[in-house]
């Protein structure tokens, strides 16, 4: 299966959803990749790249090392590996793994080609999509990167098999995310879906793919609809920074995000109530945890501003109107907002 | 005086050769600047910028602060302010404050406009224009960075009347480069001209600018015809390099890599003898240096594999072949090369 990511008529690049029979790379190569995927895969994806060179540099897993420090690293190993302009990078890991080799390809030498082999769901149907690269700062998640596109993008099922539960149903979250905010449709094939099955899951992967490459191709650089893709976003980073992004997986915090923003939705008159316990309930079918408690209503409400999709003093918050259907909000009142944080406190 | 640099139907924008009345920003803004533009100008550019909020942001002077360590300064004091996706960087200062304010523009949240005020003739008349951001690494220099173009240049001559004598004629060095290359009426020009006249010199850096950007909206990213910018910059690189970066400025290396370069074009039987003492001669009027004293041939010439411009084992050579006309090759004998730096060892 193969999904084409069109941004004009100069640029693009496509999506291969099956098993890699070869990637074929026509200078040097260095997979990046981390310690957990280098035992797990790392023989297997090398027999399958053919390059001039192949190189390989393998990084601490973890958010916690997502920084500035880990990108001189990575750089400084390709300058020893002597990769020219024509090089590319192949990022072979999850999310983390994918926006720090985007963004080392992005400022190397001004920027050289990289492809994304997505070794989780969420990579996989979300973060290696698109061109989003970065890294975490002292101030906050995803404040320093580029925009860079890869070259291709490979998701092969087989990586997912050694993937823990957890991260696959972390993944799920964002499937529900797209589902809800584009797609009714599909929203309703996933209440009842069994992603143990891999054409399922072939068919989950490609439909997301193409809904985030519509939406990509309509606003690479998020001036307008591609912030859609934040739903829960705006309330999962608050929790992550207060949990210091190591109690829940970023796609857990999207869970608990998705059901916030849905009570916000609801106090507004825009989503029917029903409608959003039918989402929690999907939530919970894949054992995702959607009732996060909130100590501290006003302390949550102000870490808002520190995120950087907010400018100036308001607020933007992404909410489905109905299921398959989303407005954007940037006007609502402190008081609403309040009201909403507060079913989350116990 | 006015010159617009077009790279498409969309992307562009203004050179100004004139003095600065106001810089308006609708947003908020940061200045960029080092200690020793700061005292000298810090409160004259203040005074003339119109934004939201003005910060500015400090960093020592010298290529060697040429570093991430700095970009992570820099960027971290932007949070601290909180400049948002609508903010404004404003690089003021030479080369070096030029391409490490565009890089932290280029990675800031994914990207924010930055404008260059140059306050050196180097930055003038070639490194504020064209986009190319950076900073150098432990392997190189120049070898981190991104293409972001700017919104605006303003190059006000004012600023050029603090700027130590040796600094000045350094910049005259590209200049002369860029005349050779490709315009013989702009190089018989230079060979008696008074650049203390202030409109000479407003002249001169207007034509610069022209041909300049002439050079980058055919080629932004340097594939083909930008690389002719970079005549004499091979064997600079080197001289640059092996004296650390200490004992020449970049505009004296570069003094010293286009006699070099010229002396290889004669070799090839491109370039006139004449031509080549003539050329020299105009570098020597603006007390230019011109003869790099070779200590080890050979550890000169592996240098030039160091270099990025260098693809594989090839190097590019950017060579005059008449005044005013260049051509690139990359098939010259080593034997060729090594007779050519051979005139310039003692």
């Amino acid at each position: 299966m193969k999904i084409e990511i069109k941004f004009d008529a100069a640029l693009g690049y496509d999506v291969f959803i099956d098993e890699i029979k070869e990637i074929k790379l026509a200078g040097k190569a260095a997979i990046i990749t981390n310690e957990t995927i280098a035992k797990l895969h790392l023989e297997s994806i090398k027999k399958r790249v053919k390059a001039k060179e192949l190189h390989e540099v393998i990084i601490k897993d973890g958010e916690k090392y997502k920084n500035l420090q880990t990108i001189e690293y990575i750089l400084n190993e390709l300058f020893k590996f002597k990769l020219d302009r024509k090089s590319t990078l192949i990022a072979f890991g999850g999310g983390v793994v994918g926006d720090m080799t985007g963004f080392a390809a992005s400022i190397y030498q001004r920027g050289i080609d990289f492809i994304q082999v997505p070794t989780t769901l969420l990579a996989q149907v979300d973060a290696s999509v698109g061109g989003k690269t970065g890294v975490n700062s002292d101030f906050g998640k995803n404040l320093i990167g580029t925009f860079h596109q890869p070259r291709a993008v490979y998701c092969e099922n087989g990586f997912l098999k050694t993937l823990p539960k957890r991260e696959f149903n972390a993944g799920v979250a964002e499937i529900i995310k797209m589902a809800v905010m584009f797609d009714k449709e599909f929203y309703y094939r996933l209440e009842d879906i069994d992603l143990n099955d891999e054409t399922n899951l072939k068919d989950v992967i490609a439909k997301c793919v193409k809904i985030k490459a519509d939406v990509v191709a309509k606003d690479e650089k998020e001036s307008g609809i591609r912030a859609v893709l934040n739903y829960g976003h705006t309330f999962a980073h608050v929790i992550e920074q207060k949990t210091h992004y190591s109690e829940y997986l970023h796609g857990e915090a999207v869970a608990f995000g998705i059901v916030m923003a849905n009570e916000l939705a609801v106090n507004l008159g825009l989503l029917d109530k029903n409608e959003a316990l039918r989402i929690e309930k999907t939530l919970q079918k894949f054992s995702l945890p959607t009732r996060y408690n909130i100590e501290d209503i006003d302390s949550f409400y102000d870490s808002f501003f520190l995120d950087k999709k907010s400018n100036n003093s308001k607020i933007t918050f992404i909410l489905p109107n109905k299921i398959g259907d989303f407005v954007i909000r940037d006007d609502v009142e402190e008081k609403i907002v309040k009201k909403s944080l507060g079913a989350f406190s116990r």
